[in-house]
């Protein structure tokens, strides 16, 4: 199997795959419990939390641990919004975010707030411009990912928090890190930002396991009542095993910018490869992450058909766009105003730190057959 | 290490931690993935999916998975009042329910809903009768725990379709079964139940997933807006590996009657050991869960204390409680009209299909010792 879609998700670290297992078998005291072995458990997540909040040079009472990166970005827009009900009713996001931002500011739309959704140019790219003029003094929530998942432009978050600033606006800013953790430096204090989304399965964690950054002395309304755990932010009994297995992930992310130079020339080579087939357009932009490649394929097929067809022919894993919105037209792709027959045949191509350049020239070959033998 | 505090957290199975690592090594990819690997891992999903589903006698449609009960009992009483809110506002529970269904309707009264919370026996139990008259024709969730996690008592769940049928009321009914799943019958038909809370940690699968049953026809509000994942009601990747695991350890629940005989016998002996020892009280009726027992110790430790020193003089691991509840006085004993003197000096043990005699006497042993050398 050669995996090309590690923004849907990753394999996770036989380290990490270890640290769970240990968990069940080792360790599987209740976290909460007063015994031996509930502080077992509990040093096992306070291990896990130093080495997410390390990873972020954050506190590791400012890290706490979600479900995964739906969750952490239900709890923070949701959580913002209802703390800052009676500051004002405007949200800043883009058009572009992923369906758990996109869809819970659709809520909190219908629940009266004002929402103001940024388009992205033909590459997904939002201009800081667009931001910084967006964010007015009434504006309680700004929520922007950091890279987008299906194109893998880069957003400008860092200009965020100035803009806020200047506004005098008592917004709560929120970025989705979801994509850009593990690849680019993801520091909640440089980003200017007061909540920050990561999730394990997409940096070779197991899946079932995020984290929510609150900085420190920023206040948000749970979505979730109980117990004390997360510091009653996030109530309920610690998946202490799931939370091992992030802790151990992050802990072994490699040197950032060791990684950037491989990647970049990774990209690089893709992009060559890619462009040189007959008919193939690539979607996103020369500025967008190297961990992503959107293009378009002219075949008869269409996206979720050529998706099937690379699995079975080629033993190659790649997708159609977010796995979240499963076989729905992408919402990123129209809002770059890409014509209708574009977006039905482009797929995406997502890399990870374990691929190489064999696997592209195994997609390469498989897609120069396919446009070949199946052209549009 | 002799484990006593089963309420709280289980010893995962073997096979259910086999089955969580196998699915992060072997089978990682994303479930709403359309290449192999998503496939595969969808196809582990609906495997599990149908394990639980066959456990309640329930469709697998119905089944909703979470990242465990406290999320379950939020999504069903928000979920559940959120539909209903246009039809009354009435919310009947009880005093002695677990913190996560406690704190969402104590939220959902500040939000404006009026709750009824029936008071418990000085042994934990509410009369069919105070539930049957409390159920109005403006009553619009019902939520009541089945059996209750401090002290065991069993709660007449099951007239609760009866009175509200009677009363014409529009109410939904769930029953939090986080405690009776695998050791009483659980069939949500049979209990007349729309809505109904199982966890895997609690049966012998790993912490951080659980599931919602929601009857057919059902409809209840989301918590979480995103993905299309579990009919949208539960967006977010899907925690594959922990939900196989619940699955593997849901399937190989042993046989009910067999199991409850086998604790019957237990239970009986734990009581004539304790009950033997000076002092020593049963809060836990006669009628309760033989799964649990609560009782006074008449040491000058209090609980947490007593717990701290069974665990490091004698390896015993059990409780002062909810562990959920972190050393908080329990509500539940409150309730109860217990004297603070008793509930001060309570604790909790609760068993396991994996706990046999030996295990009964180390405790009785340690605690006759206790109460010798550190008596009140």
């Amino acid at each position: 199997m050669i995996y090309l879609d590690n923004s849907a998700t990753t394999r996770p670290l036989p380290e990490a795959a270890e640290a769970v297992y240990t968990m069940l078998t080792d360790n599987f005291g209740n976290p909460s419990s007063f015994h031996r072995a509930g502080l077992d458990a509990n040093a096992a997540l306070r291990a896990a939390r130093e080495a997410v909040a390390a990873a972020l040079s954050a506190e590791p009472e400012e890290i706490f641990f979600t479900s995964g990166g739906t969750e952490a970005n239900n709890l923070a827009i949701f959580g913002a919004a209802a703390a800052n009900r009676r500051k004002g009713k405007r949200i800043v996001t883009t058009a572009i975010e992923h369906e758990s931002v996109l869809e819970a500011v659709n809520e909190l739309e219908k629940q009266g707030f004002e929402v103001v959704r940024l388009m992205p140019d033909v590459q997904g790219n939002i201009a800081e411009e667009q931001l910084t003029e967006a964010i007015t003094p009434d504006t309680v929530l700004v929520t922007v990912m950091y890279v987008n998942n299906e194109v893998g432009s880069v957003l400008p978050v860092q200009a965020i928090r100035k803009a806020v600033r200047r506004a005098g606006a008592p917004a709560l800013v929120h970025i989705d890190c979801v994509q850009a953790f593990g690849k680019l430096p993801v520091k909640p204090k440089k980003l200017g930002a007061d909540l920050v989304t990561v999730t394990a399965h997409k940096v070779h964690g197991p899946k079932g396991v995020g984290a929510l950054y609150v900085r420190k002395g920023v206040r948000i309304v749970p979505r979730q009542y109980g117990g004390a755990q997360e510091n009653k932010l996030r109530p309920g009994t610690e998946a202490s095993p799931l939370i091992a297995g992030f802790g151990k992930a992050v802990a072994l992310l490699p040197d950032d910018k060791e990684q950037a130079q491989q990647m970049r020339a990774l990209n690089a080579y893709a992009r060559e490869q890619l462009t040189a087939i007959d008919g193939i357009k690539l979607n996103s932009g020369e500025a967008a992450s190297d961990y992503i490649v959107n293009l378009y394929v002219p075949s008869f097929m269409t996206s979720q058909t050529l998706v099937q067809h690379l699995s079975s022919q080629y033993g190659i894993c790649l997708s159609s766009g977010s796995a979240c919105a499963k076989g729905k037209k992408s919402h990123v792709l129209t809002a770059m105003h890409l014509p209708d027959k574009v977006i039905e045949h482009s797929v995406r191509v997502s890399f990870s730190r374990f691929n190489t350049k064999e696997d592209i020239d195994a997609l390469a070959d498989a897609l120069r057959e396919t446009v070949k033998e199946y052209p549009l």
